[in-house]
Order: structure tokens, then sequence, then C-alpha cells
């Protein structure tokens, strides 16, 4: 390699980085700043141009893929980036078949493998929260590479790396998301990532398979998204059957501007987005449904699609047909294949050995452990209900009048009829005054009144 | 390792190579010429030689095994192969239980892998012709580890190197070939290797397992190749009671000056290959047969063997008693640790690390796409029957008059009654004198007039 | 990496190392003479103060983990180990269902991969004596990674480097096994160990599971070791419903001065080592007897343990409360991480690539092959019993009068009746006098006269 180009890059430090202080994880997407992935984009730009030549990167260190349920592609794109920066890779691609069966708890095998085996852990895990959990039991960096249905973030990082690659930038772009927008992890984690770019969202979804009403709100609440009717008459027969929306960013007065009965027009897309149906998530009743959406040679004539590059987060069954393969504006093959230089950005970066050169982000607040009482989580994949021996239920606070809260594992929101206090032993109902007043580790969340008097809570003179 | 050394052999290039161009397959033995196998001994004799000092062969590149049935020995002499050239391995060794759940096509897995994971894929597959398929998608070389019972040349390359490292050369050797040959994929390779070389072969079959007769055909056909009874009385118990065959590249009339009435008098031979009873793939009565052949000490003193040396591609059961292990002429297990050397040099070949010296030989012809109608292929284990999101049906000719194909994929003969003209819309027999003017291109494979009359042909008038 | 420090430090040889003679194996920690235990200590002592800086130990060398069973924690820590050594590793983890299903014996599958694919091999394998077989066969060293539940010894020389760490010596410690000491093959190990090193052992058994008597005769017979009632009360809750017992290479007489009724007080110990119930061995009755030891946050108070280290072989259950994991006594896990240097030392011991600079001790006398007759090893789970294909019985002596034998593979000792002299036809009772005179080659184990008979041998005139 020239040691001549490297001078004026990013550093790579010649020695072992000393690693005191807690290690930096990879959990959401939603820990890593703005500034961060464009750092990150600019280093796998380096990558991609010679991915060969950096294996004087991460010599001496080493990853485990530690994955509880099968995944060969995200696994050897891991791997491959490993092996590309010159580190070494341990592979437990079968962990259901072993020292599970000896009923050790993941908090367990995360110390032991993080604390001499390897230098980062790779986990992939059908339990909702099980990345979180795992950072923070591991003395070094965990990536999530998938926990149940929640996150998946170097997979949205890889998408944001194509549309850099692809457009140059992603604020501002008009992004299609068509298919099963209901269902797939993927779709969720990009909508969110591309609101937080200022990237607008054309939603094409499989009729029955909308953009949950839910995550809809969360888009507005935390980007100020604005969902639009839209006209999708220019995209041809890929939205033939659908009622697309248009998610913006912008301001509706702007808007306004552009909008007259039929919604929206949409114009030029700098890309669509397919997705395959998560038909193993599908009821009965939605698989015998109509037919699902599929994205011919045909359809890539339409008007709007001329400049869109066709992204697809792969594996597809039907959803893309064969004869769209070879149309230049198909990158999907591209797109798995940039997986590695945004993984090799990534890995080298949480093991100390790239500098992005710009300032750590303050950390997520750090969730509260329940203080007694049974775990509120109601989501029965978390794994805070999964693996009980070494998890402690934990709740971050969403709002404080009327108490909201959400578990602090799967982030998924907790239901309960009443609030104890565990330092006074008085419970309230959510909307009581006296709830804000209640030291957050002191929360507990009461499913009844009876649970609330079994625990010894005595009902609040107020309520 | 000694520069000096290095400095008047084949040369490795000090950086990577330009990889402009298709890349070059080891699909099946015949894409590689003779040339190119001497030259491909040449290189493993060097690595055999020291095996540890080649590690700056192939550094920062990475091979790819995907194992869609599992295979140790294979996988492991690759991988030992790649690690020894101072690359990465990435190892899928259960394909089947994890993408493929998702419904992925081949096509697709190999245009991942091979887009950005891997420098070069080393594939095992049940279905025939799974390699040439996965070759024709792969932007990166693909060596063929197996694909059902068609090819699996890099142990016929192990088998000839071998020979190559006993015997100094391959051409004129006698080579026995003992026990089931009509099952066994890697004898029929090694024998048209052989023949390929111009050695001569001697067949001892177990009783009821002979070499199959179309194979004969095609030896003659493609080698001159004649079968003449043997006499092989001074092969002793090994031939008991076999009915041995000599088949060999001689002209006849050289043959009668030496053959009485008993057939060719077997004298010394080379080498004994013998092979384990392909249990799997034998129906009932077969199994229920005489006992398998086996090769004891005793068998060894018979007088042709006094310089043979004794092979097998492993793993063997019964058909070599243990007490043979110990007899310097058994050479099995150094013919399995040879794998690694050759397998070197088949990397660092295909990667372009290492330059044969040799010129390419010219590509085998393309096959043709079938342009309409069924799959002409009668193959049921045929990639083209058992993947069929992205394979087109393929064919290769075999002869015009009257027309005779092979599937493109599995080369098995195709089947069919009538022939189509996809541009003048007209059917005939096959041996009509119309077919021989048809284009390839438009070459129509009908099972039937029914099926021809379906696909809205009109018969000849001349049919 | 500091070539100064290096300087100073044993050797790592700039070159191969010349593979002449037999390889040495780790089969059994009986193998590793103290002063190797030492030595590979202060190696491991080196390699843990700076993991990532000795990948120049064993460049171009390769591992090779055959797994017939699957242990993830086991297999990491080799490879890792491996990695850390700049060497490279081959993975078989899941060997049953590979090419054992074509019928391979392990003797094969030995020579296949010691012969070339492989510079060293990492063997668990569920029949006993596995390891002892494999090293046989192999052209390199083999590491016993668990052969049933005979021997795990780079287990026994992890836990043992822990004390070393942690203690600074092993000779004249006080260490406390608790739990399943019947089942558990690790403390079995662990004992004999301590035993050699001339530490003390303190019983705190699970009542039902005391470690077995034939362990204890053993421990005398070897060691001189004296078991001694011991009064447990300064051990606390640890305790609280076990008869501890204390096994000390103390002369009585010197024990007398400290010891009353109440037995041997337990004054201050070194370390505590928990072990899991080994349920998978438990028949239906053991299994519903009193809860399992747990050693939780309360317990740790005990007077005795105020200095003590915690240690567990991983994976645990409930015997070590969470409670426990934030406790700086804890070292589970940092025992865990230990695996890896102590592996270092041990892998680039065998590969000739680390010179201890002690004397290599005798070798254990070689066992002898059982001339003629059936196996007499009485051990179902014995690899002599599972794998006949390439496995002779054999046999080591215990005692000449009476007769007695262990198993050569798995040291069960031989049940018999009789004793044959396969040279003079003649069989006799094992305490007989003419026993002694038979030349050991020559001994034949007999079930009963009936046996004898039909083996054609006649009774001795003196029985």
């Amino acid at each position: 390699m020239s040691q001549r180009t490297r001078a004026t890059e990013p550093a790579i430090p010649a020695v072992p980085p000393v690693t005191g202080g807690a290690p930096r994880h990879l959990v959401s997407i939603d820990d890593v700043s703005i500034e961060e992935m464009h750092a990150l984009f600019a280093q796998a730009d380096r990558f991609a141009a010679s991915p060969r030549t950096f294996a004087d990167t991460c010599p001496g260190f080493i990853s485990a893929s530690l994955f509880y349920e099968p995944s060969t592609r995200t696994r050897l794109s891991f791997e491959s980036a490993m092996l590309r920066l010159g580190g070494g890779v341990l592979t437990a691609a079968e962990m259901t078949s072993s020292s599970v069966v000896k009923g050790e708890s993941l908090a367990d095998t995360i110390r032991v493998v993080g604390g001499g085996y390897a230098d980062v852990i790779v986990l992939r895990h059908p339990s909702e929260g099980a990345a979180r959990l795992a950072a923070e039991f591991a003395p070094v960096p965990v990536i999530n590479a998938g926990d149940g249905s929640l996150e998946h973030p170097t997979q949205t990082l890889c998408d944001l790396y194509n549309l850099h690659v692809e457009r140059g930038r992603i604020e501002g772009l008009d992004v299609v998301l068509a298919g099963d927008l209901k269902y797939s992890r993927t779709v969720h984690s990009f909508a969110f990532a591309l609101a937080r770019f200022g990237a607008n969202i054309v939603c094409v979804p499989q009729p029955g398979f909308e953009l949950p009403e839910y995550l809809v709100e969360r888009l507005h609440e935390e980007f100020g998204v604005e969902p639009i009717r839209a006209d999708a008459r220019r995209l041809g027969d890929l939205a033939a059957n659908s009622d697309a929306v248009y998610l913006t960013p912008q301001k509706p007065h702007q808007l306004s501007l552009f909008t007259d009965a039929r919604g929206w027009e949409v114009q030029q897309v700098d890309a669509v987005y397919m997705t395959r149906p998560q038909t193993e998530r599908y009821s009965g009743n939605e698989m015998s449904a109509t037919q699902y959406l599929r994205l011919e040679k045909r359809a890539m004539a339409a008007e709007s699609l001329r400049d869109a590059v066709v992204m697809h987060p792969l594996p597809r069954r039907d959803e893309i047909s064969a004869d769209v393969d070879a149309d230049p504006r198909s990158i999907y093959f591209k797109q798995a294949a940039r997986g590695v230089p945004i993984r090799m950005a990534i890995l080298g970066w949480l093991l100390g050995r790239i500098d992005l050169g710009v300032e750590r982000p303050a950390p997520m607040p750090a969730s509260t452990a329940v203080p007694l009482g049974r775990n509120p989580c109601p989501n029965p994949s978390c794994i805070s209900r999964t693996e009980t021996r070494h998890v402690v239920p934990r709740f971050r606070l969403i709002a404080r009048t009327p108490l909201r809260a959400g578990c602090g594992y799967c982030t998924r929101e907790i239901a309960f009829a009443f609030v104890g206090c565990s330092s006074t032993g008085v419970y309230h109902v959510p909307s009581a005054k006296a709830v804000g007043q209640i030291h957050v580790e002191h929360l507990v969340f009461l499913e009844s009144a009876a649970d609330a008097e079994q625990l010894g809570f005595r009902a609040s003179a107020a309520s």
C-alpha cells in the first residue's frame, strides 16, 4: 500500500489503540450521528476503491460472528470486511446447536467471547433487544447484525451508503419504498434514516401492507414529516394498484403550492427500494391476498423512473423479474457488494483503528431498572422475556404526564394500568399529578389494582 | 522465503492483477488443456516442496466455500490451500440451512458473493450443471468442487498430479481402475483424463458394476480408445472374480501382436485406483449382490502389482484393508495430501497470481438458449430443472444429421421426437434434411406432434 | 512488536522447524511435566500481556478444529489462540454431519487432515480414548479438546494457569472444589493436577455427588494424598449442607497437630472452584434430589472466603448467582479469557515454534496390543468399542500379581476371569504365579473358561 496516499487521509494508528473506557457499540442506527455516517461513507469510498490494500488496518484483531439464527449473506459480508482489514475471524454460525444447549445465558456467552477471544462481536439473534443486552455486558464493541424484527443497522448504513455513492447526497432525494411496508424491518429502519437525512419518501405499498400508522406518527413527531396523498401516475405499472403516499419533511405550506385534488404529483424519483414479501410473518388471510407487486422490464419504462436506481436488500424472490437485472439502473448486486466497504469502515471505526475525525455524539440516555414487580414489557419476543437469567427489566421514559415508557431492550411501549412508587408504597393512575413527582428509579408499572396490592402498594388517596 | 529462488520461477505478480474481462473458471476438467495441466503440476511441485513459504502469493484475496451439500474433506483441502497462499477464507458449509430457506436463487447468491465478498468461489452443489450456471453469473472465478454426479475436476487433477509425482509421466502408463466403475463419478472423470493423456486403462470392475457402455463409446469416439479383453491372471486376487478389460489408445494392429485367445495379458501395472461402492446410488437388488472387492495384503503380492502404487480417492470403507496401509506402495494418504498443493496452483492461477506461461486454450463453444417451449433436458437432477428462476434452458449440438444435442448445463443428451424452427414455425423429424438448415438459435426440441402443435408449429410438408 | 523484548525471552525460531521424528501430542494432562507446565505458564504470561503482538509466532501454520460434538467455547478459544499467533484455522464444527456419513474411520480422517491440510489437529470426540487413537495415526500434533468424559487437558491447564496468575504459585494452596464432584470430568482432572502440584483440596460436594472413592484411592496411591474430615464452619453457607473432606499430600502426623474431633478446620482458602450439575449424566433419581448448591452474594461473606478467588469452568447455570459477578473475587470470566494465552503457548510449543527450555519428560510407556480374542475393554463409550475399523485393542499393565490392566485407549480397568498366554496356549487365574512370567505381548484377557476354550486355550495344570 502506498504510504503517501495514506498520509493525507484519516489516520490509521500504527499500534493497537488503548481501549480504555467503555467500548462504542452499534446496536441501533440511532447510535450513529449524521456526521459520523458521512465520515463512514467517506471511509467506505476509500476501501471500495482498492479493497485489497487495507490489510494493515486491523492486523492481529479478531471478530467473532455469533449467529443465533442463520444468515449467510450478512455473516459473509462482515467476515469479508474483517479479512480485508487484515483481521482474523471466529465463526459460530449455529449458536443454537452448541453452548446454548448447555443452558448458558447470552450475557455469559458475550462476556466470555468478548473477554478474551475476540476484539469485536457481530451478533445475530432472534430476540428483540438482544444486541442492547449484549452491549451492556460486552467488554468489546458489539455490532447488531439483526435482532428479531427490531434493528439491523449495518443494512441501513449500507442502503444509505448506496444512495451516497449513486446520488452523491441523501438530503432532498425522492425515494420510492415499494412492496411490503408493513412487516419489513429493513424498510422501517431505512424510512427513519431517510427522514433523519431530510429525504422524501414515496410509499408504494402492496395493498394491505402499508407503512404502519404508528411509524408514520413517529416520523412526524421526530422529524416533522408530513404524509400527503400522492399522484403516482408517472410511476406507471409499479404503482398501478397502490395508493401512494408522499412523506416529506418539508413544511405543509410549501407543499400546498404543488398539490391539487389528486395529491402531490410524483415526478422524477431518485431510487426505488423494493422489498420482498415477509411471508414468514404473514397470517393465512394476508397470504392469500392479491398477487405481490412485481417490478418488470416494462415497468422500468415509466417516466418517473428514468433516472431512478433500483435497490433491494436481497434476497429477492419474484418481486424483481430477471429481465430487469441487465438494466444499468439495477444496482441491487452492487448494493450488496458495497456492504463490504461500509462494514470495513464500521469495524475499523469501532475497533479504534480508524479515527472518523468527528465528535462522538452524546450517548442515548441510559435506561432505568424496574425496581420490583414483574417484567412490564408486553413483547413476547423481547430478550427480557426470552432470557431471564441475567436480565433485569429496564425502561425508558417517553412522556411524564400521562406517564408513558418503552422497554429498555426492545423499545416496545409498556402497557400498564397504574404506577407505583417503590419509595412511598403508593400507586396512582398514570395521569395523576403525583406520578410526575416519582423519582424515575422508583417507578413501578402495575397491570391492575390486584397486582399493586399483591406487591404491597396502597392506593393513592387522590385516585 | 528466498527471493532468489523465486526469480527464476514462474512469476507471481507483486500487485493485484487487473481483472479485466471475463474470469477464467474451472467447471469441467475439459476446460483445462494438457499444457495447462502440466504447468499446474510443475507449480504444485514447488508448493509441495515448501508449503509454508508461499503466503505472499494471494495476500488480501478471499475465497468463499459455498457448500450446498456437506464435504469436509474437499472443503478443508481448498481452504488449506487458500490459507497457505496467504489468502482469507469465507465458509458457508451448510448453505441449505440459510439463505436458501428465504428462497434465493443460486444465480443471485453467486452474484452477491462474487460481487464483492470473495475473489473466487468454490462451489459444491447437488444439482448437475450447477457450477456451469454459477460460472455464467459470477464476476469472479468459480471452481467446481462437485456438482451432483457430473464433475469434480480438482479431484481428477489431484489424481493425475499423483501419477505425475509417482511416475514422472502419465502418457503410456497402465492404470488399473478397480471396484464400482458404474456409479463412481470420480472414476469416470479419471478414465477420460487418462485417455486424454494417452494412458492405458485396465478395468477390473466389481461384477455388475462395469464401466457403462456409453462411456466406453465416448472414449472411442474422442480418443480412439479400443477396448479389448484382458488376461488378468498376473493381477492375482484383485481380479479373481472380474472380467478385466483393457482400454488403450493404441492402434488395433499393434495390439494384435500381443494378444491371443485369452486377451491382452496384463503385465506390470503402474497404479491401482480403488473406488468405494457408491452404495447411496444402488438399488436394493444391486446391494444384495456379491461381496465387494477388497484389496488385502495378500493381493498386493501379485506379480503385476510389484511396482504399482495404490490410489483411492477416499473416504474408503472396507475395499482396502488396514493391513495394506503400511505398504510403501499405498499412497492414498499422500494422494489426499497432494490435494493441497495442486489446489494452491489452481487457486493462484485462476486468481491471476500465477502465470502458467502457456497459451489459454480456445474456450468451449458457448451453448445456445432454447428459444421457446419447455426445458428439453431429461435429467431430473439437472440445475436447469431444479432451479428455474434465473435459468434459461440451453443446449449444445452433438451432431447435425440426424440432429443430436446435449443439455447446456448437465450435458445429458436431449431426447426429442421432432425439431421445430422458431423462425419458420415448421417442425420436422430429426433426420430431415431441412433440420440441417435451421439456424442454431431457432432450434426447438419437441416431445411429440401434439407438443409441436400446441406451440403453434405446423408439420413440415416433407415429413 | 519490540524485537528487544524478544531477544531475552524464549526463542521463536525464524524459520519453520524441522519436524523430524514423531510429533509431540497433548492427549492427557499426564503427558506434560510440572516443569513444562511452569514454562507454559511463563509463556502464557507473555502472550496475555500483549496478545496482539505475536502474529509472527506461527505464520503459515494451520490448525484444524475437528469437532465430532459441538463446543463453541472450546473451539473459539483454540481458534482465537491460533489466529493471535498469526496462523490460519480450518474449522469442521459438525463432523458428525459430513464425511462420517460416508463411513470414514477416525484414523483415516486424522491421516488425511494431518497429512497435508493442517499442521496441528484440535480434536473433540464423544468417545473416550479418541484422542489417544488419533495421536497414534497423526503425522502432526493432536490436541485433545475433550474425549467423552475422559480428558480435557487444556481446560485443566487453563485452570492451573489461573491459580498461577492469581496466587503466584499452586503448591500448598487450599482449593475448594464445590458442587457435583461425582460426574464432572473437569473437576476430576483438576483434582489430580492439584495433587500433583502439592496443593490441598477441600471437597464440598453436593450431597450424593461426592468425589468417587476410586479417585480418592488413586490420589492416595499416586501422590500420597490423605483424606480427612473437615470442619467447614468458616466456609459458611457454601458448605452448610455438605460433609466437607480435606485432601492433603501432607503427612498424617503433621495433620494430627491441627485436627480435633470435628476434623481439620478450614481456614482461609485460596480458591473456590464451582461446577455445574452434569445433569446430562444424571439418572432420574439423582435429578429429583435436593436443590443444587448455589454460591450467592451472602455466601461470599464467609470468613474463609475473604481472599478466595471464585472459579468456574463455565458454562454456568444457577450455581453462581448473578449478584456474585461484580465481586472482585469472581474471576470466572477472566479464567475463560486466559484460555487463549495458555492455548497460544500450547499451540506454539507443539508446533515447535516455542522452545520451553526444559527437558522433554520420558514418554508414557507404550500400550500393548491384545494378541487375540475379543476387545477386553468394558467401557461402551471407549473408542476401541465405537470405532472398530482401524483400532486394535490395547492395554497397559497396572499390576503384575495379581494381574491388573487398563484399556490402552480409555484407561478403564479391564475385567477378566482368566489370563492366557498366546505363546504357550495355557490359561491361568490372574493371581497364578505363572502369569508373572508371561511376556506382556502374549497376554490374553479371558472372560471365562468357556471363552478360553473357544479360543483354543487349555487350563493350566496349576489352576
